[in-house]
């Protein structure tokens, strides 16, 4: 099985982060192909930076798809709170996986409400917007965020862990999370270490999404293609694909 | 890994096809376990009969593990629209999962919106309940009944086919669903039946379960024990077990 | 008119407590029957024990039934935020009433918000779902937890008044809310001292449920039999009633 | 006890019927007082008038304690659906019941869910927005137009059962109805053959605020004045009372 | 263009205050006329006096109509939180405009969440409930008290810029509001004060409404007929116009 | 006054179209720049050609900011149920009104209850989520398929004019809708022919747009730039602007 992990923005560390935990994640057979976007913002933090990469990430599925072939199983778009998996629902005909929901729906199994860590308080609202689009948002209860940003995530891993530790400790004792979710694809492998910290269920939205892939595969099934998702009508596009 | 399949009828023939459904999805390496409760009804259509079945669920795990150990790596409570999760997940430390919300949650990663289809309109209050509590209700299009109790479906395969493909359809059509659930323990199997009457994609608690039981286990996630879930607190309890 | 009042633990100092304050509000010529379960938890206080007191109760409705006839008009299941009031709708012909629910309702006449002051701070998501379950969650100001458990409440009864009064203090000043629902069974009769030092109305669910069915015995309204509390298909039960 | 029940139109006859209403429903020893506004229209089918009998109900219990003390131990407002309960609730110390709200929260505790079959469809959105207000939309199924006016129910009680018989019915039948609520005080006394030709438990308003009232005197219940319902402020009022 | 700007309560000084608002947002060729009700409250706090101020409100634009025609082109309904939009748009064929509701649509506009500051702690439920019923509360943050009384506000300006922005502060800083709505008409024309301070969008109702009023009239919109807000059916009124 | 207005698909003649429109509603001294994207669909019905939408009308805004300055007082994104609103605002100081919400609103200002009615079926799950992102969805009876494609619109006005009508019944006489809003770009200037047959106030989100951006201006009011649409931080952009 071949899944494609998408990074959302154009930071090749990061992709190869994301690249490595979805690897570590995946069960033996599953190949794990990482992709960066060929435009687009170095990290995501906002609305304008996250519609350029929902159309980067379409455009760069697409640009494997006529490269390498089809020969692939599932998507997986590891961008936390992101636009766009609705749209590569509808150019492809295997499952989608975006690892904000699939987070989420992990974090629904093994516990009756979850928190999502962010980096910056202006994405807060993003992500919102998207677990209320998703269905998701009546089990959470709270995004928080650790007021750093994606790219100083990277750089200082330690001060990382304790300002999501923070939070964490927050989410669970004051809004009643009994699961915490990474929210950030930045964020992916410090699973351990919040979990250590706080005891609760810590979930990790790329190898939530690699698990998911996974099973949709194996349950053989994918995007419905009746109505939200139809592949999208013949028709005259302009300068499509962007790169 | 090994997996408790408990069925919530005392219907032996119902396990088994249960246990046969879920074996079949199971990964290489699962051991699913199939079990009859020692009590409650021959089939759950009801309150009375699903509190039962919920009590039944748990006095069966609790003399399996008494009896073989506690070798197993997670348990599905395999009654559609039943209650009893909470209850399990209390008492054990492995992951719980329902069919009902693990195939909501595996439907909701396929399509926009979904209907179950289930036996008798009695039932479907149940359902919306369950969906309600767990969140999952905003994506839910509708919950029909065939009008077929779950013995008779048992008994009458292909007039139950019918019977589901025409509430499915009716679903599609009608109500916007992107995706059909089997909204019973009893129809597990039928899906590719479905799914070829209907184009769309159907989804099987039973199978979907499996897949999300073996991706927690490997995701090394279990239940939140933090507050809802928390393993009850030391206490006189009269008559239980209750077999 | 004859009142079943059953109590969800197997304590029975608790139902004398909730039988004493059933009669006191009872009018003339309405008798109360205060009941225990033959099995269960001295105490419930989680899902497990919860379930296994909705078994409980109607199991201990069933003996009565068997023993006594049926010469009673209105049953009140005596545990706060428990399991079970559907089950026991199916299985009788009378009115049920449900602690949780009847102080609920008599709140919204008297005030736009409640708040509910429990025990543990785990039960309050079982008070919660339950509340969401009957539509009654949107009034619903907060659930807090006092910290004492149900047998702590009854040892030390200036206790329990001092941390129900600091709860309910903070639910009307800091969460708007402008009645207090006394929120487990134990708390039964401890309405008039958190009144006085809260100076909001306090409701006490058993004497709520005891004016309620008393008012739907007068009005000739009993569960509706048409859908979700249609009375159990016949049908083989293994092991039913369990004593 | 005496309880003073104010229709919200000018035509006598309907104070009547409704105060009969009332009276049948009175436990011993209670006293019903039917009042009459002194302005506002004849029948209340729609905002403006709504808003007007709110004002003209409140003067009228204003000039009834003016005129005859203030011996009453509850209000109830016998319009369905209309404006004013939270006017009245402020002016007086005593108990305030509204048929809309007494007649949902009594259906609430004899099943699942509910419809109000109401007059015109124009007062459908009053109803709907009342209920919303009060935290009790969520448990109802429709609200549905029987297509007689007010005062047509009056002229022609044949015509009104027929119609409003074919509404229930399509309310259990379609929209999953368990109980039938009659919502306008024009049809009180309807109740039992409703109940006939639908076999569901029927609702009467006018009676199920009588028996409320009655219960929360008896648990010693009035309306909180901590916040939403304070008693109004000491300041300059011009024109009123009105009359 | 001629608007009526109709204040709710008795105090001219607040209708010269709130017409001379108007005006100044006004568009040239545009007449305000400010209306001050000849009945009710000299401040609205409340449901009681909202209440009244509805069909006073109404009795006056009435009583405008019969001396001065109709030549008006829309009304302003110039109270916050204040019941009686409904009734004035049966009554009339031009658009009615509430400063509420002007004001949260073009918060929404702005911004992706609001707050409104208010004067008492005990209107905070009236504007919650409109809010609530026009379907505008999903966007709104908070609805925060200064703890002014409406003619304190007046008397007192720079004290209540004081409580204003302390409370807008809070609202921005820990309810996540990103715009913020004056909730009083006599707040009107403190817009640009709270907005220095507290650098966020504000908005005055009262100005809002103007503008929206006249973009309906250029829009050629005005109320639609067809069922909630139908002209009232001809029938007989007793005592009215009040006044 | 300068107001850009930007098309959402690459076909001219509906930029013409839309612009037209704009100017017939423009005030006097309002100057309508109508601009077409450089890259993307020539009809925008879905998700990926919506996404596409989304950054080429950003781009486009930041071409004509570049070329032409920054002289221009607000933007408005002509599309119905398109993404890249919430872009747009970060990107910019002026106001940025969308169609979708700008004819909801003002929508909500003239009935109780509004219906869209747009082009193909596929779309509808746009809209509506759109409409749930901004809050406006509470109010909004039904959003219905014309079943005719953007460009079918255009080419057959009065099959158009047929099928919008019969929907538009459909949702006033089933869904209860009092409004009715053209949910299409391409439909703009349809409404007088719409409103005549169906009697109800008909909205057309450009002409709704127009007024909305004018009202702005003239209060003062632009985008609040503390959290949801704060300025893009500055960082690496690869690839952008995209032509």
């Amino acid at each position: 099985m071949k899944i494609l992990v998408v990074n959302v923005n154009t930071t090749d560390a990061m992709t190869s982060l994301i690249g490595a935990r979805a690897a570590s994640a995946a069960a033996k057979g599953t190949e794990i192909v990482p992709l960066t976007p060929f435009f687009g913002a170095e990290s995501v933090e906002g609305n304008f930076e996250s519609y350029l990469a929902a159309v980067a990430v379409m455009d760069r599925v697409v640009a494997y798809r006529e490269k390498c072939g089809d020969d692939f199983h599932a998507v997986i778009l590891a961008g936390f709170g992101e636009h766009g998996r609705e749209g590569l629902q509808e150019l492809l005909d295997v499952p989608v996986l975006d690892i904000t929901e699939a987070a989420a729906h992990v974090a629904c199994l093994v516990g009756r409400t979850y928190s999502v860590i962010t980096t910056l308080d202006r994405t807060v609202p993003l992500i919102e917007g998207r677990l209320l689009l998703a269905g998701l948002h009546t089990q959470c209860a709270s995004v928080r965020a650790s007021g750093l940003s994606v790219l100083e995530l990277d750089k200082s891993p330690d001060l990382a862990i304790d300002s999501i530790v923070t939070q964490a400790t927050h989410a669970v004792e004051l809004d009643g999370a009994e699961v915490i979710i990474l929210g950030c694809g930045g964020m992916t492998g410090l699973d351990e270490a919040v979990r250590e910290a706080t005891s609760v269920p810590v979930v990790d939205g790329v190898a939530a999404a690699v698990k998911l892939a996974e099973s949709l595969v194996s349950l053989g099934l994918s995007t419905s293609k009746v109505r939200t998702y139809a592949t999208p009508r013949p028709k005259q596009l302009r300068g499509w694909p962007l790169r």
